[in-house]
């Protein structure tokens, strides 16, 4: 089936675009000795984390439990989950985990610390944690090298736990710096510092220029959004999903809307001016939102559309795409070749 | 099962809240003699709709073809797709449904309302259209009377249509002289407007202020959200659903990271500030939203949650959560009652 006649609004990727969007990122990365763990939050995906493995990545990240399940299910053997992990059953579930693959974590607290190290003594196993380092981004990980170091001493204390290194993100030049001086603190503690675990899409081209990184958690890289673009770290002739639309009314001169709203789109702005990008209408804005509808100023384009036609558009951010979707089309040379399931989609648990 | 032990993060529905509001509305619409035509897009869940129809709505709203398919499914038999639906294969999903059961659209351009027409014809079907009218929320909508007078008209004349009336949203002051001037240019078409749509949750209870409105579209009135508590429509106490999280992380005195992010509770603003009201802690501040976490700022709170701590989030916006889970929680007096599917919250078609 030609994609122009899939009904919108759907997702497709470009499986030529993927397919060398995963092969770039991993020679780069084998080039400097770099392990790509990619994240598959963004796809959510097995048949494309398969993909990934196969090109050379050392293992996957899963953002959740539920995810790391749907892929452990699938046969994936390596996975990191770089969480605060907290709960009773939630403990549980990721013990269950870890008897059968191996699975390694974060933590920023005593308090998750402890409550891994209790979960994994129940189980009878050894897991491993790396300590989350806040190097600016402001959301989870430990503030100060000197924390850092005391969760690492904490680790080692407690029984069912094993100290695996450091993960942050973004990488940034904060990085390298921060794990220098955990590691002057450590000195004598017995504690080496396995792995320094980054991330992100937009500074994956920047992972040689830190000595101190051993592995790389990218996401995004193997669709690509406008956020990325933004960034400089993909190009639109790389960008592989594209989300197809019908311009379903045209009520002024100046406006249209389409079929694409915040539950096909998500509202994720990140401080992006508009909605996504219009390939078709370049000067186009999708300037709101409403569920089902996108809504979009044509007024600076020299040809306007007519009601009935299709548009592609790069979305703001692809893994929210994601988990709006059942299914994710695969298409080469426009014809549809695979219709993936996304079984790790659903945020329940 | 207590609420407290499901994990997080979890929408949950309080049941008694969400009967009241149900009652509530229908209460105050039955007596104004306005049909109750509650929009299903918020939740999305057979059974909920089930209980909106047995309090007196007279059908049910759908914004897509997939969800009215789900409902037909599920035995209802009078749904109003309020949407232009446009291209072949769509328009043949509609025809199944019209030929199931009482089927009604709009449309706000010829180009529709042709496409509409030949649908029906080849199926042998007689559809109702409504014309959207633009009143003023800039989406979709005829722009003026003498549009829609003009394509009620069109409607008139082309075979396997019928013109169902006006259909506007949200429901505002413009209604009722729109309306009126239509009807007077359509004096002697032999078209007369059988229904005047209006909707929204916000503006619900001004519904009988609007002599010609003669059915109201809510949606939101079901659950309540940060968006509806806004507009004055719904109060803190009637407010139904509610996102339970637990807090991940405590980096600074002032920073805590929650397990809910724009994966659990979209990333809709509609100019509120912060994603999400959390019961526990008014004060605080949800200030950014990664996929997974939730950044708050706790800094105006005089007591700060502990890590492991479970907090109840009202979302922005409802609906578009809705589309980020597979199952909803029913809970009354903090027991789990009922975990229902969401099986029209795909966007795929």
């Amino acid at each position: 089936m030609h994609i122009a006649d899939l009904e919108t609004p759907v997702p497709v990727v470009d499986m030529e675009r993927m397919e060398a969007n995963i092969a770039r990122l991993q020679t780069y990365l084998d080039q400097y000795e770099i392990a790509n763990r990619p994240h598959i939050k963004t796809h959510k995906i097995p048949e494309i984390a398969r993909m990934q493995i196969e090109a050379g990545a050392i293992g996957i990240t899963c953002q959740k439990v539920s995810e790391a399940e749907v892929m452990a299910d699938a046969g994936f053997d390596d996975i990191f989950i770089p969480y605060n992990i907290i709960g009773g059953s939630k403990l549980q579930r990721l013990m269950g985990l870890a008897a059968r693959l191996r699975v390694s974590v974060t933590a920023d607290s005593a308090f998750t610390l402890r409550g891994l190290s209790k979960a994994a003594q129940q189980a009878g196993l050894t897991l491993s944690v790396l300590i989350e380092c806040d190097t600016g981004a402001k959301r989870c990980g430990v503030q100060s090298h000197q924390q850092a170091a005391e969760l690492a001493r904490l680790i080692g204390s407690l029984p069912g736990l094993h100290f695996g290194g450091l993960m942050t993100y973004p990488t940034n030049e904060h990085l390298d710096g921060f794990v220098r001086e955990t590691r002057s603190l450590l000195q004598g503690d017995g504690l080496p510092i396995e792995r320094v675990s980054g991330g992100g899409t937009p500074c994956m081209w920047e992972a040689h220029t830190h000595p101190e990184l051993t592995e790389h958690r990218a996401g995004i890289y193997v669709y690509g959004d406008r956020l990325t673009l933004r960034s400089g770290a993909v190009t639109l002739d790389t960008c592989a999903l594209r989300i197809f639309a019908t311009v379903v009314s045209r009520p002024t001169p100046e406006r249209g809307i389409l079929d694409a709203g915040s539950k096909t789109l998500s509202s994720d702005l990140h401080g992006l001016d508009g909605h996504g990008y219009i390939c078709e209408y370049p000067e186009a804005k999708i300037y709101a939102l409403s569920e089902e509808h996108g809504h979009v100023d044509f007024s600076a384009c020299a040809r306007k559309p007519e009601i009935g036609e299709r548009v592609s558009i790069i979305p703001n951010h692809c893994c929210t795409v994601t988990s709006l979707f059942d299914q994710m089309i695969g298409a080469r040379r426009d014809q549809v070749e695979v219709i993936w399931q996304i079984p790790a989609r659903s945020t329940v648990t």
